[in-house]
C-alpha cells in the first residue's frame, strides 16, 4: 500500500493550478450540503511524515469553513484521559451529524506508539488492532463517513530532510527536535505500520496513503479524495453498507427470569442490622477506591417499579457526594440523537476513584428500543456486539462493572403502581406509558432473556435480583457491590 | 448571620411530617414549570459541616427529578482545572436555562481554602472576595437565580461529633479522617468565614445559613427556601434586578481610528524576508511556550475584509497544529443562547502551552450586538465591566492576551468585496449582510471607539493595525505577538 502511493507521478504546478478552483469550490459546497444531511464525517490524518500531516491539516482549515469543522489533535493522553478506557477521548470528540471532524494522530498512532515503547507484544498488538477494527466498524455501521489518510515519506527521504534542517536551522524551522525520534520509530516499525494499514483497511474505513514527498501531490490527493467520497454520500444519501457480525446461536429457550424465586425471604432476619453493616462496609470500600483511583460502574435495569430508585438511594446513602454520580437514562436529547447511540454513555464514564450509577442504561437499545421498534432489527442485532466491545473496554481498563436486573412479577408491579398513584410526590412517576409497557410484558421477557444470554460476559455477568421482597433485594444488591469492589481492590493489593 | 440561623427552634418530628408533603410536591411541580422558563437556577451548598452538606445534597437528589439536575462537586482543582483561571470550572459547569445546577463547595470554599493554606494575605483575600462578587453579579444580571446555602454547626458541637465517631467507629461511618482537619480549619478561620458570608451576601446572591445541628430543621429550611424563591421567580417571570455598575466618564470624542495612518508603507522593504524571520521566531517561541505551559489568547476584531483570515493563516503557518486552535465566532447556537453570554468563550480557553486564536470574539457584544440591537442597552453597558473582569482573570492566571483591531477605510473595503466576488471559492464569504454593515460604518466607529476606551486594560491593550497595506499589517501583527510572548517568557526566566 505504501509503495503504490509513491508510484504515481507528481502533480505539476500547472496541473495543480488547473484543478484547484474546481475542487475548492466543490468542497465548500459539499460541506454546505452536508450540514443538512444525517452524516457525521470523520477524517483521520496520521503518518510517518509529521510536517506533511501538519500541512495537510492546515490546508483543510484553509479550504473548509472552520465554523463547521471540529479538529482534535491527539497527543500523549492527558492525566484525565488515562483514567478512562483508551477510546474514551475518541468517543468524546466524535463529530455530530452534518459536521466534519478532523482527528490528527488518533488510535492508529496510539497502537504504533505503544508498540514502539514495547508495551505491546504480538498478542497485545493484534488485540489493539482488533479494537481499532471494532471501533471503526461501529462508527461506520451507525452512518459515520470515515476516511483515513496516511502521509508517507520513505525513510531515506526523511533522513535527508532532517539533515538539511540541521545544516540550515534558520530556514527549516518547521523541523522539531522530536522529528528525529519519530523518524527512528517509523524506520524501525515500518513492518508494523504496513500490517496496521493492511488489517484496518476496510471499505467502510479505507486508508488513503498520501505521497509526502511533494506538497501539491499530497494536497490534491487529499482534497480530491474527500470531495469524491463526500459528494457520493451526499448524492446517494446512502451510508456505506457494513456487513453485520454473525449472531451466535442462543441456547434453546433461556429462562432465567422464570426460575427466579420471588417468594418473600424467611422470617427472622434483622434487615436493619444487615443494611447498616452493608452500608458501613460500602462506605469503607468507597474511600479505599477513592484513594487508589478505582472506578466503578453500576447498571440498573429491570421492570418499572421494581425498586431501582430505592436501591440506588440505599447505595448513595453510604457514599460521599463527591464519590458518585447517579445518571437516569431517558430518551436521547437532540444532541445525543445527532451522535452514535453509544456516545452519550461514553461521556458519562466515571473518573478515577468514583462510581457511576446508571438508572437504566445502554441496554435500552436491546430492551425498549427493540420492543417498541425505535431501533430497527439490524441496529439492535448489532448492539449486542457493540455493547460487549464497550464493556470489554471498561473491564480491560480495570473498572468494576456490575449489571443488575431488578425482577418482580406482574401482580406485584400493579400493586406498586396503584400505591404510587396515591402518594402525591410519586404520582408524577406513573404515566400511561407504564401501563402500556405492562401489556408487552412477554415481549420484554423475550428481550431480557436474549440480552442476558448475549451480554453476560465473565468479567461482568448479570445479577438478577428478586425484588418482590424489597428489603432483601436491596441488601442483596449492596452485598454484591461490596463483594465485587472488595475483590477488585484485593487484586490490586489494597487492604480492605 | 451564623448566630441568627441557630436561634430558631428546631423542627419537631410532627411538624416535619406535616410540612413535608406540600413542599415536596411543590418542588417537583416548580422544577417541572422551570423547564419551560428562561431561568437557570444555581444552588450553591457549602458549609463548615461537611456531613450536613452531603446529606442536604442527597435530599435534593431524592426530592427533585434527577434528569433535570446537574450536580457538580468541586474539590481540589484537577491538573486541567489548574491550567485555567480559577473560575473556569464554574463557568463550564453553569446550568442552562430551565435547569437546576447544584454546586457543592465552589468558589467560597476555594477562597477559604486558600486562606487556610496561607496563600492569601489580606489584599489577596479581599481581591478574591471581589472576584466572587463580580462572578455572582454577572450571573444574576444575566438572569441566573442564585441561592447560596451555608450549613453551620458550631465548633464545640462539631468536636463532640468527631469524638463520638472516634469512640464508636462502626456506627459513625460517615465521619472521614479529613473531617478532623476541616474542623480545625473552620474553627481557626471562623472570622474569615463571617467576613466572606457578609460581603458576598447580596439580594441577587443571598446566603442562607442552615442549622447543621438538626437534620429536620436543616432540610426543611433548605427546601422551603428553594421552593419560595423559585416559585416567586416562576410566578412573576421577573429576574432579580441587579443595579448596573456605574460607567466611568469617557474622554471627550476619542478618535483612535481617525488617527490611524493608512497610507502604504515606504518602498524597498523586503516583506518576504521579514515575514520569514517573524514566522521562524514565532515557531521558536511557541515551542518554548509549549515546554513551559504558557497559554496565549489572540483576539481578532475589525472591519469585514480587513484581512483577519489572511493574518491568522500567517500565524498558524508558523505553528504546529497541536499548539493552536482557531475559533471563528458567529451567532450563538441554541445551547450557547441557553447560557450566560460569556459561557461560550470560557469553554474555548486554551490549555497550558497552547494558543487560542479568535476570529471575532466576546467583543461582538459591544460591537455588532450593540449596533444591530441584538443586546439591549443595559446588557451592552454592563458588558464592559464583564469583559474587563473576564480578561483580568486571564492575565492574572498568566495568559498572554493580545487584542487586534484590523483597520481599513471604506473605499478599500469596497474594493476587496468586489475582488472577492470574482473569486469562486471566496464568493460564499460575501453576503448581503456585508453590504448592510457598510451602511452603518459610523455606528461601528462609535462603538469601536467606546470599546477601546473602556476595555484597554494595561495588561492587554488594543493593537490597532493599519491593514490597507496587508503585507505590512501582517508583519506588524506577527511581530507584536512575538514581542508579547517573548516578554512573558522572559519574565518567567525562559531563555528565548
Amino acid at each position: 500500500m505504501l509503495e503504490r502511493a509513491l508510484a504515481a507521478p507528481h502533480v505539476s504546478r500547472e496541473a495543480y493550478a488547473a484543478r484547484e478552483p474546481a475542487v475548492r469550490v466543490g468542497l465548500i459546497n459539499a460541506q454546505f450540503d452536508l450540514r443538512t444531511s444525517d452524516a457525521p464525517v470523520l477524517l483521520l490524518l496520521a503518518g510517518d511524515d509529521r510536517i506533511g500531516v501538519t500541512e495537510a491539516v492546515q490546508l483543510l482549515h484553509e479550504w473548509l469553513d472552520a465554523r463547521h469543522l471540529d479538529t482534535h489533535i491527539f497527543d500523549q493522553p492527558t492525566p484525565e484521559e488515562r483514567e478512562h478506557p483508551d477510546y474514551w477521548r475518541y468517543w468524546n470528540a466524535l463529530p455530530a451529524r452534518g459536521r466534519i471532524g478532523i482527528f490528527v494522530g488518533g488510535w492508529p498512532i496510539d497502537v504504533i506508539g505503544a508498540r514502539a515503547a514495547e508495551r505491546l507484544e504480538t498478542p497485545g498488538f493484534e488485540r489493539a488492532l482488533q479494537q481499532a477494527r471494532e471501533f471503526e466498524r461501529t462508527l461506520a455501521a451507525e452512518g459515520t463517513l470515515l476516511l483515513k489518510f496516511w502521509v508517507h515519506t520513505e525513510a531515506a527521504e526523511r533522513a535527508r530532510r532532517l539533515e538539511r534542517a540541521r545544516r540550515e536551522p534558520g530556514r527549516n524551522w518547521r523541523v522539531e527536535p522530536e522529528d528525529w525520534s519519530l523518524h527512528e520509530i517509523f524506520s524501525r516499525l515500518e513492518d508494523d505500520v504496513r500490517h496496521l494499514l493492511s488489517v484496518t483497511d476496510e471499505p467502510w474505513a479505507p486508508w488513503h496513503v498520501l505521497d509526502g514527498r511533494d506538497d501539491r501531490t499530497r494536497d490534491l490527493a487529499l482534497v480530491e479524495t474527500i470531495l469524491t467520497v463526500l459528494r457520493e454520500r451526499l448524492d446517494t444519501g446512502r451510508p456505506m453498507q457494513v456487513p453485520a457480525p454473525p449472531l451466535s446461536l442462543l441456547p434453546p429457550r433461556p429462562q432465567r427470569l422464570a426460575s427466579v424465586d420471588l417468594k418473600p425471604a424467611r422470617q427472622g432476619v434483622d434487615y436493619g442490622a444487615r443494611l447498616d453493616a452493608a452500608q458501613a462496609r460500602l462506605a469503607e470500600l468507597s474511600r479505599r477506591a477513592r484513594e487508589v483511583g478505582q472506578a466503578t460502574v453500576l447498571v440498573f435495569e429491570g421492570w418499572d417499579a421494581a425498586g431501582k430508585g430505592g436501591s440506588i438511594r440505599r447505595i448513595t446513602k453510604a457514599l460521599s457526594v463527591r464519590d458518585y454520580r447517579v445518571v437516569p437514562i431517558a430518551a436521547p436529547d437532540e444532541s445525543e440523537r445527532a451522535h452514535h447511540w453509544l456516545w452519550r454513555y461514553w461521556r458519562q464514564l466515571p473518573r478515577a476513584g468514583t462510581m457511576l450509577i446508571l438508572d437504566r442504561s445502554w441496554y435500552g437499545r436491546v430492551l425498549v428500543e427493540r420492543v417498541e421498534g425505535y431501533a430497527d432489527t439490524a441496529a439492535w442485532h448489532r448492539a449486542y456486539a457493540e455493547i460487549r466491545a464497550f464493556e470489554m473496554q471498561l473491564v480491560e481498563r480495570g473498572h468494576v462493572l456490575l449489571k443488575f436486573w431488578l425482577h418482580i412479577d406482574p401482580a406485584e408491579q400493579l400493586a406498586r403502581f396503584q400505591a404510587r398513584e396515591s402518594t402525591p410526590y410519586k404520582k408524577y412517576k406513573i404515566t400511561d406509558d407504564d401501563y402500556r409497557n405492562r401489556a408487552r410484558w412477554d415481549d420484554y421477557v423475550t428481550a431480557a432473556e436474549e440480552m442476558f444470554a448475549r451480554t453476560d460476559i465473565p468479567q461482568a455477568p448479570w445479577h438478577i435480583v428478586a425484588m418482590n421482597d424489597k428489603k432483601a433485594g436491596r441488601i442483596n444488591i449492596l452485598e454484591s457491590i461490596c463483594a465485587a469492589l472488595a475483590a477488585r481492590l484485593y487484586d490490586q493489593g489494597v487492604k480492605t
